[in-house]
């Protein structure tokens, strides 16, 4: 076994798309969303629309170009841009801070609640996602995740990929950055992780993105584990 | 129902004391490491030795006189002059590493895990120690406590009773400080969770301390419950 694949006491997971399935759930509840305000669109798309938002909000803090602020509210300055672009009537505040709460309501992919509970009896296991440690709770609760512990990139004040939001995360679980591995379908946010001193773990998720965009499908020489699903990963990594 | 019953979204927990019997775990463990030593002493009082330091420890860095060190890091510095004091002799430092975890490793009461579980089935519950992150998820994993996120002081700097620690919990966790209540078996605790704008419930410990300390009993007028365990409160919060 080469040293990569040695001495892994923790797996922090990215969430979206890696955990749940996010573009199915919300293009679902925006559907109904709109049905009750007697809009129609191509709701998969909106959810794109949003979901592409949150890249260059995060972006924009990391860059220094705005002051810190979590994705729930990263979330919410997009749907409001959203809504109007799609033709929405006024809406009543405490439904928007509902809805938006959307990205708390992701479904898990069928195999995340078993196989991450397998995970669970031989590693920490617990997310390493950008979203905020609220929206990753309540997620939780919602989808059945089985996290040992829920921490976030808001905890590091850095989104990922930048090397803080990994490194932190290594050292609230008191653990050496290479005795953690994250586990994604993204190989730019594993790559995040093997730069700050982690081990890296692609596990594929071809619907991620439905036709709107290519999945990574090929991990790179330095990822130490590449596995279909969580249960092939918990099948190379010796879990019963 | 009074407004200090109303509202209540999320439950966070003193740990030391109210979910784990600390005195009792402590003093097997540090009985066996002293057998394994030939040491015999009264572990007990060890064990309210070694708790001492703790507290001791916490109050320097809340009063600017020490900078932020984890609770490990407090534990392991008073572990070394105790065992100086208790006359054990020189000890690997990998084996002093894993002895000084012995916190990581500290049973429930009774009705801790079926307890918290009832409550998860309404409410968030959260850990809000003053143990560090890491401690309190190995902790919950050997302990099964099926907490929905593992938050401590850590995350705010500051240690309990200081207001931030409370209040950056709600915060993380996305409610209003009156929509989170604290539950301990201590009312210093619960005290700094009031005035940090929590509410608080006062569930009974009475064998904690052992002979050594009197426990509270009695809850002060401003907590908003009072049970006898984590039963009871369920109970008490409509809880299946």
């Amino acid at each position: 076994m080469s040293d990569a694949k040695k001495d892994i006491r923790a797996l922090v997971f990215d969430v979206f798309g890696t955990v749940v399935d996010w573009r199915t759930s919300i293009s679902r509840q925006v559907a109904e969303f709109g049905a009750s305000y007697g809009v129609d669109a191509d709701w998969n798309q909106f959810a794109d629309d949003w979901r592409a938002g949150y890249h260059a909000g995060m972006a924009k803090v990391n860059a220094g170009e705005d002051e810190w602020k979590i994705v729930d509210q990263i979330h919410r300055e997009r749907l409001d841009v959203l809504l109007e672009q799609y033709g929405f009537p006024e809406i009543d505040e405490n439904e928007l801070v509902h809805f938006n709460k959307a990205w708390h309501r992701l479904d898990g992919w069928p195999d995340s609640t078993v196989g991450l509970t397998r995970l669970k009896s031989k590693f920490v296991v617990c997310s390493l996602s950008n979203g905020n440690v609220a929206l990753l709770t309540n997620m939780a609760k919602y989808a059945n995740l089985p996290w040992d512990a829920v921490l976030s990139a808001e905890l590091a004040g850095k989104y990922k990929p930048h090397p803080l939001a990994y490194q932190r995360t290594a050292e609230l679980l008191g653990f050496q950055r290479d005795q953690v591995m994250l586990v994604a379908a993204h190989n730019s946010d594993l790559r995040g992780a093997v730069s700050a001193g982690l081990k890296a773990a692609l596990v594929t998720r071809p619907e991620e993105f439905g036709d709107a965009k290519q999945p990574d499908l090929e991990p790179e020489p330095d990822f130490a584990y590449f596995a279909k699903d969580f249960h092939d990963l918990a099948d190379q990594l010796g879990c019963a």
